[in-house]
């Protein structure tokens, strides 16, 4: 009976995903089809969850990892009146609603989005390869939470080329975070061709078992077959994690949607009919016509989410010194030099909030002996998640974790967070609150060459902090402290504020400049000297390592007689207004980037241009590719960023003034 | 006989490359250790090669994929005088070259780098994870010129967390390219942490036997057993690929360097002669210290490189309208509707390549029937590389076949290229010819929504095309073609300009703008509307799809009396004094962009920013995040770059000025 209502069901299910596609003109009825059954065991039974709260803590998770087959989630939570939030306002997801799919007023996208107001989805998924790792976060997260909560995650064959999804299979096996399953839909056809022999089933499951999971193949439309095995689940975290091997059909039940050639293209209006017709003669065929799919509710009793486990309440971090003073070794330095690394300072603050915030978390791709993550790996080892030299899984773990309630903090070098570009871009999209922690930034690291130096990653980021997310904020907030206190400052501050934050730190030790009570304001900037005179000035505006040069070179300018002011400019986006006002009409703005083109220098010359009686906005920034050097100075030297190339630079413009 | 001078050399390599990082101050000694036998018995016994001329065509290659071990490959480079070419000329590498490592003036950089004038290398490596890759396109280029070459790849053990290995892994499967060996070096040890258990040499064996590869586990520093292995590679394309598990001890030979806590350090000054004397002490051990490495040199002979094959010439490519002729679909559509779109002309353009030029080879990942390049891979399926869906080993890969004297074009989404940033930013390093199509740019992707929309792809290409590369190119030229005619154009160009370039090409058919013998030259604009008068003018900058939005909003802005002009602005970096002279003093221009902020708005505005009487820039781009709709234009208005916004956006821009 409970066999044949799941057939039933998933038959329905299958209708109502040709209609909202064919209703939309596009999306991938056929994948959604491969689906129909593995969504309805799981949706109708395995999973323990609450439609009416389908984000209650406790719930069991379902990360739809190959977003386009989300048309047969979406009926599933048509047929269940599932609580959207469109717009904010929560009520029963209706069949209008599916059927606006992908239309611009809808909030039913064409890929799991949960910003959009779909709180059944914990992430955007759609860029392939990502939702394993997403479920290692929020399997990490329900761990730390003391919740025995499940999270299904469902992969297409033909994504599983992704080499993330390999990463987020170590990274689960490594932690025992075993309360993930993976689902894997074989249904042997990719968009262009036959999925590779190289994803075959076979294939997939030994290398599922190579990876330490338990593969099980079983068949994808047999109900019995499936909750038995999805029943088995291991819950213990010694466990080897599983992965479940599902055969499928894509466009199961319509002989005509069979076979290559029908990948991501709905039925046409006219052929609507004949699909669902075939359904039904699938239906009959099964057995199962005469099961009405609303009654079968009746059977499919869907098991609620466990009570919430209890949270404990967060405190104050402590200050700077305070954190300071806990390190002998920094304190010491700190003493001695009146200097020390944002990297230093990122590791100090990310520990003080560890002891004061037990929703801070953070993972590393193994370098936290560089980036000094370290220190909180070492205290709160439960809230630590090694992820090793792997950072698509790192980052999209994290983008989990946030979804899972926590605060993750992730760091590696800043070059090495592009290799998670995508990951990132996707968290965003979602409304992850990703903090990201990138060090040994920009050309300044100097010996390691352009290999390990972050340049692209200012232009990239800026790009995002000026795009409105669907909470009205920054997309990304981009924070580059020029000191320690003002790094420690903006981590505690990141922690603190939805959103997500990318702090740039430098490798190297940098005296500090501000007193331990200054405040850093999203936006900010701060006028560190400033000519006394009220007309038309020479602004030096820069950020992190590159403030020091600037400090240096107006030293140089003084002693010829020039007045410059300089700026640091922590936060993009920035509010230029005032900048612009320092350097006034006719005066100059000279920015100063150890990072490629797309930075501040594009901020103040896009504000600039754009007012009557702008200063004029001369932008320097690396333009040669780098290359090692053994000192900062010599790279930047290199690079024509040098405090002989500002204080030139700084010279030249001033005679075009005057 | 054999085997100690092997132990000889590797001691006296080893020595090498401590001395080398000790004078550079930094860099990775232990690592070098670890390979030190591998190294010898590749460079000095396994490959055929000279090392008077490093990159002769036929050579067998090595691919340091951990590139942070290269130490140990320059002490053999200059133990062996191979050829480099600093500044462009040619000299044999010296002992000062080798001990320069890092400086700013050296070529013999922190990591490996061709551009710098190291012809051994054929790609920078150093961001972890791509070598296997580039070994993949090396052997792909290699087979479609006949040459046997074999190309050695050697990968950390804690690198092979990074999920691109397996890509590259399927990838060399499924093309049965087994002139690659893969050599895991199994030191045990990362940078923060022993390696997982599952990058042990057994979850690694078991890993590379699941991927379709022979594993063979060897004692890394015995060099009979190594040789016998590589000795024992398969030579046919039906074989499985040989992995070498070659198990290794990290600062091998000196105890104090052992364990944990020395990665990236190098050995202090004063701690030099400890460290070479614990070498020679093992050199005693093993009854090898009588040995001269100089005079080992009559044991290890190195084969020379087979004759390289014979290549074919190239012809010239037909033009736009006979290869629209050649399509009966496409020449149908083109008569009457006189549009198409962008992609196809790629299609087009890549096919006519094909037909013209044997150097040229295409990969897609997945999704060659929507960007056409699946009429490449069926005309030319010996020079089409299917990638799947991994769009990291693509790219990378392509890097190889460049690096192999190939022009690889590599296409995709543009949104999923942005997977691959990192190894896009690697070529670039390594001076790669890259040719990067993305396909179905911008939000007016429409339906599939905004994890498909390419958008901040243009910000990142952007930040490298005002970087000027070693050969004084632009590092990326970004080409957006508004029709099918430019875009064939473009292609042709990227095939026969040298250096890297990113096509991006919107899905939407769009009118075709331009005459068949119409040039577009890097860094030109077309001015496709342009008011009578000789003052001050209101300029309306786009590329791409918006460009008829534009057209579109100076027809409805004429009507209400505004005479407006229109650039296509088609190339990044752009010559952009015309198109503000075009503007002119008091005059503005308006930037419109499908993208986020970091395009043609900043490069403009930036330009004008820094000039005295530079008309105002205003930008419009897509400053919200999208979402899906059924048509470009639902999500143009979404993104307010309606014709509508554009309109409106010139008459408030008129208003203050007037």
């Amino acid at each position: 009976m409970r066999s044949k209502a799941v057939q039933a069901k998933a038959i329905a299910l299958g209708k109502l995903a040709i209609r909202a596609t064919t209703s939309a003109g596009s999306g991938h009825p056929t994948t959604a089809l491969s689906l129909a059954h593995l969504v309805t065991v799981l949706m109708y039974g395995v999973m323990r969850w609450d439609p009416a709260r389908p984000d209650a803590p406790g719930s069991d998770r379902l990360v739809l990892s190959e977003g386009h087959a989300v048309p047969i989630v979406y009926a599933a939570c048509t047929d269940l009146g599932v609580t959207v939030r469109p717009g904010g306002a929560a009520r029963p997801m209706t069949l209008d609603d599916l059927l606006a799919l992908r239309s611009i007023d809808s909030f039913v996208d064409g890929h799991p989005n949960p910003m959009l107001g779909f709180p059944f989805f914990d992430a955007a998924t759609g860029s392939l390869g990502q939702g394993l790792s997403v479920a290692a976060g929020l399997a990490a997260a329900a761990r730390i939470d003391g919740s025995a909560k499940a999270i299904y995650c469902i992969i297409g064959d033909g994504e599983a080329r992704e080499g993330q999804i390999w990463e987020a299979m170590d990274f689960i096996a490594d932690h025992g975070l075993s309360s993930v399953v993976a689902l894997f839909n074989c249904n042997a056809l990719g968009q262009s061709d036959r999925v590779s022999p190289a994803q075959d089933w076979q294939s997939l499951a030994r290398k599922a078992e190579a990876f330490g999971w338990e593969a099980v193949v079983v068949d994808g439309h047999d109900p019995v077959a499936i909750e038995q095995v999805l029943r088995a689940r291991p819950t213990s975290r010694e466990a080897r994690p599983l992965c479940v091997i599902a055969l499928t059909v894509k466009g199961w039940g319509v002989p005509d949607l069979g076979g290559m050639g029908h990948h991501g293209t709905p039925v046409t209006a006219g052929g609507l009919d004949a699909a669902l017709a075939a359904l039904d003669a699938r239906a009959r065929a099964l057995g199962v016509a005469g099961i009405d799919p609303g009654a079968s509710a009746a059977v499919l009793t869907i098991a609620p989410p466990p009570a919430p486990p209890a949270s404990t309440p967060a405190t104050e971090p402590v200050g700077f010194m305070a954190a300071v003073g806990r390190n002998p070794t920094v304190a010491a330095a700190v003493k001695e030099t009146r200097a020390l690394s944002p990297r230093r300072a990122y590791g100090l603050a990310l520990e003080a909030l560890g002891a004061a915030n037990p929703a801070v978390v953070a993972l590393d791709a193994d370098v936290k002996n560089s980036t000094y993550a370290d220190g909180f790996a070492k205290a709160f080892p439960e809230r630590y998640f090694e992820a090793r030299i792997a950072e698509q899984n790192m980052v999209s773990a994290a983008a989990g974790l946030a979804s899972g309630g926590k605060i993750p903090f992730a760091s590696t070098f800043g070059r090495f967070l592009e290799r998670a570009f995508d990951q990132i871009e996707m968290a965003v999209i979602g409304g992850a609150g990703l903090k990201l922690v990138g060090t040994h930034a920009g050309a300044t690291l100097a010996s390691d060459g352009p290999s390990q130096m972050a340049l692209a990653d200012v232009a990239f980021m800026r790009a995002f902090s000026h795009v409105e997310d669907k909470a009205g904020r920054p997309a990304v907030t981009v924070l580059t402290p020029s000191d320690a206190v003002g790094a420690y400052a903006m981590v505690l501050a990141m922690a603190y504020s939805p959103g997500a934050f990318y702090l740039r730190a430098v490798r190297a030790d940098l005296p500090i400049l501000y007193a331990e009570d200054e405040r850093f304001p999203f936006g900010g900037h701060k006028v560190l000297r400033c000519s006394p005179n009220d007309g038309p000035r020479m602004v030096l505006v820069a950020s992190g390592y590159m403030v020091h040069g600037c400090l240096e070179a107006v030293e140089v300018l003084a002693k010829a007689g020039h007045s410059v002011a300089v700026v640091d400019a922590y936060s993009l986006p920035m509010d230029t207004a005032p900048v612009l006002a320092l350097a006034g009409r006719g005066g100059v703005v000279m920015t100063v980037e150890d990072n490629y083109v797309g930075g501040i220098g594009s901020e103040l010359a896009e504000a600039a241009a754009e007012a009557v009686d702008a200063p004029r906005v001369h932008a320097l920034a690396v333009r040669t590719m780098p290359k090692s050097g053994r000192t900062p100075n010599d790279v930047l030297a290199y690079v024509r960023l040098g405090v002989a190339d500002i204080v030139s630079a700084v010279e030249a413009a001033a005679r075009n003034v005057a």
